[in-house]
């Protein structure tokens, strides 16, 4: 193991051994370099390398502190990579709405036995704002980003929340990087998430399905769309 | 925005502009410093970041290159946060777990279609092995992950398939801090791998979806013990 994997390892091993939740202090640098037997720069290194994966949180003049290991870097990284991807076949960004609609799919049972015979008017005022602004060709991403969370938030499995905020974010970053999406397709994507909200109230698992198929087809057959622009011209 | 993640922002740029593919070399530090203008400490910094996510890959002595960008910081992220949740209720495991179920239920009407009414002797020879190695009570996790790969490489949706792999690994990792399994249940594990295989070649998705439930079962049951020995020591 490279002496870089090795303080690491001991970092994170000093982390739990303490018992250091997110937001506690770890010890000063120097501190560190005397705990571990290490130099000031292999701290640094690695303390930097746990930084970029949020396991770290520098704040400047106020001391390094556990962070909230959240699914940040993986958006990013997941980002990068669809915009790398951007250029060729589109797979990585269709593979990231695929992947989209099986977490919507998979989260259907636990959905229904949150919202069955409940009535949601935060969530159906939502829909409609959605609805009337995909209308006039305005961007409804923040109604979007807010009923996707919201339904996010019922699920039990924090990870697989995050997940699905994680995967809505990656999504909506590169979504600039495809031709504009047609009012029409718009309007069919924002009366989707109507259909989902009702079928989620009554229970209906399969009516569940379809209405997320629904939601996500507009997007699929955009991505296809684009593919065979990209093809013609090259 | 903060310089280093400007300086970020930028590398991440320049490999996007310039088309460059993982495995291909990056611009010196002496000659990043001059295209992105900054200091050669920030460009050291940004190039750790970047490394510390798979976007880059320091070989030492060889020079930078286009990392791969695989999910492996995602898996040492949770297996990290895991370790740190196991001394609590076992909560991020039994999520981890959660995942992986619903995963692999999602893969089945894709993983059908690939194996139904195939025959597949080597994954067949792979599950005799684990029942023989789970009767004897010997470590069945190599046959055990070279299943799941087996399958996951059959899905056309590579990040889905590495997801597959990256909760395989995770949940490979944070095991040994379970419990032992015991024989028993790590017998009906092997078996429900020839479940699986079986409901797959017939194309049966519902047989399928119970060995997926059956697969995972003695896992969770395992964990609900170990937290309710937990409890009662606190």
């Amino acid at each position: 193991m490279s002496s870089l994997k090795t303080t690491i390892t001991e970092l994170k091993n000093l982390i739990l051994q303490r018992h250091l939740q997110p937001g506690d202090a770890i010890p000063t640098e120097s501190e560190l370099c005397e705990i571990l037997n290490v130099s000031r720069s292999s701290v640094r290194e690695a303390v930097r390398t746990l930084t970029a994966l949020d396991i770290l949180d520098v704040r400047h003049g106020r001391g390094t502190f556990v962070g909230q290991m959240s699914l940040q870097p993986l958006v990013d990284a997941l980002v990068f990579r669809a915009a790398m991807s951007a250029t060729d076949d589109l797979k990585t960004l269709r593979e990231i709405v695929e992947i989209r609609r099986s977490i919507d799919k998979n989260a259907g049972p636990e959905l229904i036995s949150s919202f069955k015979n409940t009535s949601n008017p935060e969530l159906k005022k939502l829909v409609e704002k959605m609805v009337s602004y995909a209308a006039t060709g305005r961007d409804i991403s923040a109604f979007d980003q807010e009923f996707h969370n919201s339904l996010a938030r019922r699920i039990d499995n924090t990870m697989q929340a995050q997940f699905i905020e994680a995967f809505w974010k990656i999504h909506s970053v590169i979504n600039p990087l495809l031709e504009i999406s047609t009012p029409d397709n718009l309007e069919v994507t924002a009366q989707a998430h109507g259909d989902i909200l009702t079928a989620l109230e009554k229970g209906d698992l399969e009516e569940y399905i379809a209405a997320v198929n629904k939601h996500y087809q507009p997007i699929l057959d955009n991505l296809e769309r684009t593919n065979r622009n990209l093809q013609e011209k090259l």
